[in-house]
């Protein structure tokens, strides 16, 4: 166990881009990763809205190795690395803890359904065995609606007594505050992020870590000022604000409307391409969208200089 | 288009043994596989109960290369193919194809929920232009309780229209007869497989072409003797005693049932061994299952001689 900090604040599963093959844009991917890291964003790549799924492990290898190799800090990632088949699994985690990342964000195997939580705890147990390296931080990927695999409270004790220093927090995408609120009263220091910036002040109230959302794509600045100034008068405004973005962006389907946004942003209209199953946002959803953001004021400042090729 | 029949009757989603280390066993499961042709059971190697989501895209290709260079008959296999990232779900079809199986079963992209019948047209139409082999076989495999991604009525019109001759047929796992008989009612001559044998009688009457079901691991010469007689006056005695065993097994999970009894009646405690997340039944429920089974005079003929090693 190092004593190195850990993770906090805001990060992005951060979008990622595809040539006219579907092949991963890594051009595309580094200079959105550099917009993120200069708006104080960290960076969870790799996420569920990365299409990370949609991408092989020997994809997510190649991409990680690239934006290391670019020279971006590894200590501000997260990569996902959970697959259903644990040496999947086991193969990504080494290689981002061998990249020195901050931590990993971990997805339950999320094939089989109704599992025991002894099953699950022997995924997690196996993995964290096979890799065999102090310097691993999971974070517990909770997203009972795109998994359908929960994390009991149960569960997470378990593993958090049986790996200390190892498994040292969760995203909870569950939308669900009452959860989120309950993991932190169980396990206070937890590292919990929301799944999403409407719950980042309570997470922050309840002693939670930060919030890791797809909106932190589009709108990381904004959010990572509620972070900066949660104990602050105006927490509750700028969280106000926040959550009308958001609902702007949630209207639609996360991943082509963050594609669509950061397209119409950076002028680029390569961005607004997806790995199936999903599809693009069709014209009128994609003009409503840009639309209801622009009534909002928002804006992506200094995103073109970064995006453009 | 190529004039080869296509695959009916009984296949198994057979069950893959594992060494003390987790790694595939290929000698036992060569052994069971050469048991269960013997029984005139076809090989769905790689399905749901093959715990093909617990393992990589590697193991799954050597495991294919040893079964066919063992000098099984390719023919009489249906791999599973599908997986969440195209490019993989190409691999391992493609990699199929080239040994000339029977024909592959295919899951939706399974990890993104609540997808579009669009985004999962462009799957198939992806997956299937990359293979770009007109001896590709597709059974689309349905089953919305463990993949959360069901087939609509019209995406498989739509895959069966575009792709004549490839997309021709589908493994219905959801247990809904209804279901299953109103593919059958829609698209005539479709290559329909009841995902249980407790449909086989139903399935073969509404024009289908046999099961693909977990039970025939273990009962496959009892299933195999309906589809041989389906048309003759005992049909729904044989259908009867086949729903027994099916219900005696089923009161447990699955892949750990079937492992059970494949041990117990091989004498190889070596067969008891799960990938997380599955887990081993226990004792008890090990002792009930046996016992349930023996008042059904329940046996696997033969099988030792095969199993042992």
């Amino acid at each position: 166990m190092t004593s190195r900090p850990l993770l906090e604040g805001v990060l992005a599963p951060v979008v990622t881009p595809f040539r006219r093959d579907l092949s991963p844009d890594g051009e595309r991917l580094l200079r959105h990763c550099r917009w993120l890291l200069e708006n104080n964003c960290g960076l969870a790549v790799f996420g569920t809205n990365s299409e990370a799924n949609s991408l092989s492990v020997d994809e997510r290898i190649e991409l990680l190795d690239m934006l290391v190799d670019s020279g971006l800090d590894p200590a501000r990632m997260m990569p996902g690395t959970g697959c259903c088949a644990f040496p999947d699994t086991v193969r990504l985690t080494s290689h981002a803890v061998a990249h020195g990342v901050g931590g990993v964000l971990m997805l339950p195997p999320f094939y089989y359904k109704g599992v025991s939580d002894e099953g699950l705890y022997r995924s997690f147990a196996e993995v964290i065995d096979r890799v065999g390296d102090s310097r691993l931080r999971i974070y517990l990927y909770h997203f009972p609606q795109m998994s359908a695999v929960p994390f009991s409270i149960d569960l997470v004790g378990r593993l958090r007594d049986a790996f200390p220093g190892i498994v040292v927090g969760m995203k909870d995408s569950s939308g669900d505050r009452a959860h989120l609120e309950s993991v932190l009263r169980a396990f206070p220091g937890f590292g919990m992020f929301a799944g999403n910036e409407t719950l980042l002040l309570a997470n922050l109230r309840a002693g939670g870590a930060g919030c890791i959302s797809a909106t932190a794509n589009v709108n990381p600045a904004a959010i990572d000022r509620l972070f900066q100034r949660w104990r602050e008068n105006d927490a509750e405004a700028i969280q106000a604000s926040l959550n009308d973005v958001r609902l702007a962006v949630q209207q639609f389907t996360l991943v082509p409307a963050l594609k669509k946004i950061v397209s119409h942003h950076a002028s680029d209209p390569e961005w607004n391409r997806l790995r199936p199953p999903l599809v693009e946002l069709s014209e009128a959803d994609g003009k409503k969208l840009i639309s209801d953001l622009e009534k909002l004021r928002f804006e992506m400042p200094g995103l073109k200089s970064f995006a453009q090729p």
